[in-house]
């Protein structure tokens, strides 16, 4: 017990495992650190910010409600926007997806995004994505109750897991997504268990993965929401599908999914959440998610004992951010940074690293993920951590992206590997000491 | 049962009563509300923010890190300022009183203002201060457990104790601040039944009060810490001072009191929670809380679950502010308009309202109290309240600020009354219409 007073959660309540690798970074500046899930410095939008905030402060009429508190909810127009922006982003997947298809089954998909599943009504603004991650566990699981989590995923929603007192089941993740048969294996063991009463959501990080840079494919989105309904009955209540779809935008190649939002039917079990910072300004922080009607109001009476409402500076930010096209520029833009420093990192890898190591460039996101032979251990008291740190480079260990499932032996022979705040000549050097520290493990 | 899936917290969700009021107020245009907690529109600060954040964002050395991820406690340099802000105003406010007191044990109590109570490390910053407020509960309450809270008192609070699942005891409040006498035998009496190990907390909103403008003065703090200390060998655990300085700022006269972070030895008992944005805009959401060393770890790591850190862009929002000395000069400013429009309000029910009705006006804050005669109901299913409200007007009863205490019966012949939002001609006008409901039904 660490202190008397403190409640159930607050005795669970520990330091996170990236907060020591943020440390050790922190206090060894020749350290190259590929650890960090920070976003590019140098291509934050200050010149749009600035002209935003001048533009929005300029007059009472639209600088008052910017300073004032607003509803718990969220910003109506910010609400409509962004229904409207993630309405789009489906509707344009979809589109291509039928496209490639050659128009099988075209008419269905495309009207099965209703505005009922993108609604503003069911839009809730948050402070980043992360808070409506928090809420909508709170909202739905008790201490003891069940997740099923990507196995790997990533590792914040796995500190709510551990924080709450919840149990977690890891579900594979192959390169397409995923594992649709160990998904219905696994909720085949907690049936016969009878442990299915305890599971409340499935929480899949669907674009771009934190850390693996793995994308469901919409059919697999499609089957996931079957599986878990077909085994509703057993649990007594629905089990909802938590789609996290922070990286979304940060595509640079490939083509956008439509989120599982687009499934038809699925709008009432279906939890979407996005955020703005990620692809915009990371210090602005501003998150939604889109919640089945019985949810909407239960989550939003949470948020309303955690802040009763998002800053409303930020949300009129990306009001004006929406509405003038500027957001979407900026994407754009950052989009092909990205992709350039994807670039240099996989010749770095393709480079450096030896050829038994095998690792995975993304379409997208902040991150490779990579793969050392033989299980040799990446963890943070491993030779190959300890080395690395010695020559001034951070990884993170794949092990803590990995929920505590007893049912499976913990891996911990992996690791992430970010581009996003290092630069171009860090990647290069990092990749190059990483890989030397490699050749000379593996 | 709401819904099936829901965690006992979800099921408890329920919408706010004060919602229903806004929804009423935005319904009807042409009704004056008394009843929002939301700050004077005009003088929110445009120019000054405007100038702020382009000064911030203009340069790539200082707009980077505001558009960047930070970290879980928050800004470095602003928790550094935060609490300077917070020691300063509490030297100040002892300097004052030990002015007054003409130089009784003087040097005792300025030296119980140590760098330890106020120490920037003990420092938290959060979206608002009611960000604190919930995790701080989060913290030290499981289901079932007790906090003592004011009758009446601030009652998104009472919000978050309702859906958290825990049980509250009012303790009495008088003009100078909490009843003593109450606060030991509401204490005994808990002792008696062996409940005192499922009390946490005694949470105080000490300056200028949500809802009655009362301020509990330094000696009162004393004395409270004092009691609660005493039956912490019966509760077997500490128990907190969790005091609530949202309104501390906004005092237009009378001197301020210094802190229970200034009672000797209190720091290791004392959670002291304010805010950047009620004094400066509220639409810039910045909070921060001091908490005691073995507290604050566990607040910071549910921080890290809840959001890992506030935007970056109001933190620094927030240093430039300080720094500058504009926060200081608007404060000064807003200190001056609301002791005008209290002034205003404070003509007007001394004109319009009947004799019976007995009220009094704050020295700070934003909120008149009310209390009528016989007991005569002010709730919303109450004569007063529809006919206030047939008469576009509307108050918050002052029913919903008090605690479900099984101990005694709810009050419901009160009623808050605020001028923060309401423009002069309104403040008339309102209370003109509500002293004519009152002069009719009393």
């Amino acid at each position: 017990m660490k202190h008397p007073a403190l409640s159930a959660l607050g005795q669970r309540a520990t330091e996170p495992p990236i907060s020591w690798l943020m440390h050790t970074a922190l206090s060894r500046p020749k350290l190259i650190s590929l650890a960090a899930g920070f976003t590019d410095n140098p291509s934050l939008p200050l010149a749009e910010t600035r002209a935003l905030l001048h533009g929005l402060l300029r007059s009472p009429q639209s600088g008052r409600p910017a300073l004032q508190y607003g509803s718990t909810a969220g910003d109506p127009i910010l609400r409509e926007l962004t229904a409207a922006h993630v309405l789009k982003l489906d509707a344009k997947a979809v589109g291509a997806m039928e496209c490639w298809r050659n128009g099988a089954s075209k008419s269905s998909l495309q009207n099965s995004i209703t505005p009922l599943s993108h609604s503003p009504a069911r839009m809730l603004i948050s402070g980043g994505s992360q808070q409506l991650l928090y809420l909508v566990t709170e909202a739905l699981c008790d201490e003891g109750d069940m997740v099923l989590v990507e196995d790997p995923t990533y590792f914040v929603y796995l500190g709510i897991v551990q924080n709450r007192g919840l149990r977690a089941r890891g579900v594979r993740l192959q390169r397409d997504g995923l594992d649709l048969a160990h998904l219905e294996s696994v909720l085949q063991s907690l049936k016969r268990r009878g442990e299915l009463p305890r599971v409340k959501l499935l929480y899949l990080v669907s674009y771009l993965q934190n850390p693996t840079g793995v994308t469901t494919g919409f059919e697999k989105k499609r089957a996931i929401l079957k599986l878990l309904q077909a085994f509703e009955g057993a649990a007594g209540h629905p089990i909802y599908l938590l789609e996290d779809a922070a990286y979304r935008e940060l595509r640079f190649s490939g083509g956008d999914v439509p989120s599982a939002l687009a499934v038809r039917g699925a709008a009432e079990r279906v939890i979407y959440t996005g955020t703005f910072s990620k692809p915009f300004a990371t210090g602005a922080r501003v998150g939604f998610g889109i919640l089945p009607g019985p949810l909407f109001a239960t989550v939003k009476h949470i948020k309303g004992n955690h802040d009763f409402g998002t800053a409303n500076l930020l949300q009129q930010l990306y009001v004006r951010a929406l509405k003038s096209g500027i957001y979407e520029t900026h994407v754009a833009r950052l989009q092909m940074r990205y992709a350039q420093k994807a670039r240099v990192m996989r010749l770095a890898l393709e480079r450096h690293f030896p050829p038994a190591v095998e690792w995975w460039g993304p379409e997208g996101g902040l991150y490779f993920w990579a793969r050392l032979p033989g299980r040799l251990a990446s963890g943070v008291k491993s030779k190959v951590f300890q080395t690395a740190l010695k020559n001034d480079v951070l990884y993170v260990p794949g092990g803590i992206c990995y929920a505590d499932d007893p049912t499976r032996r913990k891996p911990d022979h992996e690791m992430r590997i970010s581009f996003g705040n290092a630069s171009e000549s860090d990647i290069r050097e990092g990749i190059r000491r990483l890989g030397a520290v490699l050749r000379k493990l593996v």
